[in-house]
């Protein structure tokens, strides 16, 4: 098509108006990446994913390396101007798993847009925000000709499981991680407020199988009078770990936490949250231990948890089946805060089991991440913040950190590297759940905040 | 084939020795029998294995009567030739499902004889037994061409799922339930000591499953700060249902317990009961509460149980997701002794759980049976006593109730029907288990223990 801003003089203005005459182009290419699976845990479509993120990338120009792993390769591109300041992306092409299937309203690799959402695995987390970026340099580049900063992309596809070779490319690629900020994924709109949510950091985690062993196969439920129950030992075991309180009684689970300053109590304080339209969207009558106000806030943004995310163990179809089962697992997620690491939290799992005389029970450390918190008083924050300012009517809310986790600390500790999160998903968005989904208005918002970050940079 | 007995006096040794020649021909039909899968619980082949049971009874020339229920039919088969007295087989045609299907080492529904052994779903629990009681009356007839007695056969088809039609059987046919005796499928050879256990009862059973529910649908694991798990609160209850050593500690849990007679913890103590071999087939270092001797054979057969057959939440695939569930579910079983009552145990339960601030955990009370024992003086139990010393060297071992479960108590609640339990199954037989298996001698002992019955009877 004719360019029509060629040899005028044009502002961000005309960015932003570009971008709502291609609205429809932008929100195809989200479709197109929604609609193809790509989920790294069942390696699942994750070839064919990468190959669809590289063809984005070309369609802006960048320069493409794909980053051998012993996993799923690294995306890297890069846009070398060679202007003064870099800016660079990090996002993941990989997604969760789509099960319970049952639950979705319509196919998860079936993009769907109802009543101005669009419905899709992957689309919250983060194939929006991935596209988004591409979207916003595209849209930049036709208005503009030319970015005003250098622009990399990190982009992984092995982020739901854990990131096992990001530090790898860290270490390996340092001239490649070189960057005076990085727009990271997550961040969310409010679902209420409108707000945008701005997060300066992640809570770690510290991902475990526990597994327990009977007899050497399922065995006759009239058998339990006289053989042990795996099920049972996995039951008692879990309960030393945490108690109806939710206090986890785990020796020194609490002890690095570092505490909070001042200025991060004033960044929960000024956190929006519905807790009667979340309560209602949940269909639950309370939150944990009846908390609310800035206590449910507090909690949320600085409670370390213990969670179960899945138990298996026996007979599970339909009906009875009357069976002493031989082995029971159950799959524990820590959620870390600033300065728990997940080595040691693993460590003081294994001690607690010993101590409380389940040295049969085997761990596996499936993946562990440290939590990051960026600097506040870090300048590319205030530049972030402006160009949030710019698009969103709302000010933004900043978060000392997000509740869920990011490999953040993996590829930037020790760095300096300051890192924020933005992005185009809402606060209930149901990330890694059945009808995942984010509003087609914060798509297009969320491109315009990312072409004014590459502006103000 | 012409008949050799014809024209001169025969006696049980003949048809013992025909028992021998038939052999391969009889275990043709206990192949025959476990190849046609009948997994009630999914529905599978039930039909078919219906019809296969009828074909069988019509070889010894039974009148049958199908008898319609509101889930499978109860197969009735009668000979009737006018003599004073009446003994009945009770069967069922029902067997497990196969899961966990890998740990087979042959197809569970393609017998398979291996070093002596048959292997296949359903050959200890129990088509060797309905086979075997065919074959008995088969090799009678063939050798005495009459009956001394009348036989009458009850075969259901919904054992494994709680039998929730005896009692209606009961009821409605009082005619077909009168009897003066009955072989009840259970009764196992000692897998060491080479005697038959015989049983004169079983434990009751209490069956439920318990679900607790969190919000409306699985969310993102970083929730779990603010939201609650019903999996923890699932894990919670259970641990104030079992101790870790081994107490059920509902209220009045034991308070029916009828205490042992000296009979019966005499024998108890004339049980075999090869601990080491016990662990080493199983795989095991102890028996539970480092039980052994007298009190590990006590707890076998006197020891009520809680039971966690199954228990789900959650992600439960390979790898990790970070979830937080939306619903926690755990199937439970409770073997009852005399003069408990399941009613009343899954009332006791509700209680508890309500006590103890679980009124959130919905009950599914999904089946039970009460206790039942015959009196170890009836003199049907001498005949069928004096039976087995015929067929086997050693002398029986006398089980006052077997540590399994059956619906004896539904039937025979009340009527003064003594019944027996004898059986081709063995210790190790591993009921409900992959690898199911019997041994073709005791299938061909059973035979002749089933036409000595019907001699002595």
């Amino acid at each position: 098509m004719p360019n029509i801003y060629e040899g005028r003089n044009v502002n961000i203005a005309d960015v932003y108006e570009l971008i709502e005459e291609n609205s429809q182009m932008y929100i195809g290419w989200l479709k197109e990446a929604c609609n193809q699976p790509s989920v790294s845990v069942l390696n699942e479509g994750m070839s064919e994913m990468k190959e669809l993120v590289k063809f984005f990338l070309n369609k802006i120009g960048a320069e493409i390396t794909e980053i051998e792993t012993n996993g799923y390769p690294i995306i890297y591109g890069e846009i070398n101007n060679g202007k003064e300041k870099t800016l660079t992306f990090y996002n993941h092409y990989d997604v969760q798993p789509v099960d319970p299937i049952g639950e979705w309203d319509s196919e998860p690799f079936e993009t769907d847009i109802r009543e101005g959402q669009i419905f899709a695995r992957g689309v919250a987390d983060n194939k929006g925000n991935l596209i988004a970026r591409i979207c916003a340099l595209h849209a930049f580049l036709e208005v503009y000709k030319e970015l005003p900063i250098n622009v990399k992309f990190i982009f992984e596809g092995e982020e739901e499981v854990g990131s096992p070779n990001l530090e790898f490319f860290a270490t390996n690629h340092p001239e490649k991680l070189l960057t005076d900020g990085i727009i990271w994924e997550g961040g969310t709109r409010g679902a209420n407020d409108k707000r945008l949510h701005i997060g300066l950091g992640v809570k770690g985690i510290c991902y475990v199988e526990l597994v327990c062993k009977g007899a050497n196969s399922d065995l006759h439920s009239s058998e339990a009078a006289i053989i042990e129950n795996p099920a049972w030992r996995l039951i008692w075991a879990l309960n030393t770990i945490k108690n109806e309180n939710e206090e986890i009684l785990i020796k020194d689970f609490y002890s690095d936490i570092k505490p909070l300053e001042e200025k991060e109590k004033e960044f929960i304080g000024t956190m929006d949250f519905n807790e009667e339209e979340t309560k209602e969207l949940y269909g639950i009558d309370r939150f944990i231990k009846n908390l609310s106000g800035y206590d449910l806030k507090d909690a949320l943004t600085t409670a370390p948890t213990c969670t179960v995310c899945g138990i298996e163990s026996g007979y599970t179809d339909e009906g009875a089946k009357t069976v002493l089962p031989s082995i029971a697992k159950v799959k524990l997620d820590f959620r870390l805060v600033p300065d728990q690491h997940p080595d040691k939290i693993a460590e003081l799992l294994r001690n607690h089991l010993d101590a409380h005389g389940f040295q049969d029970i085997e761990i596996k450390q499936s993946h562990g991440l440290a939590p990051f918190n960026t600097d506040p008083n870090d300048l590319f924050v205030d530049k972030v913040l402006k160009s949030v300012k710019e698009v969103y009517k709302e000010p933004p809310i900043i978060l000392r950190n997000l509740a869920g986790s990011s490999p953040m600390s993996k590829m930037l500790v020790d760095t300096g590297i300051p890192a924020v999160q933005i992005g185009v998903a809402n606060t209930q968005s149901k990330y890694h759940a059945p009808n995942e989904n984010i509003f087609v208005d914060d798509f297009i918002q969320g491109i315009k905040v990312t072409a004014a970050v590459v502006k103000n940079f």
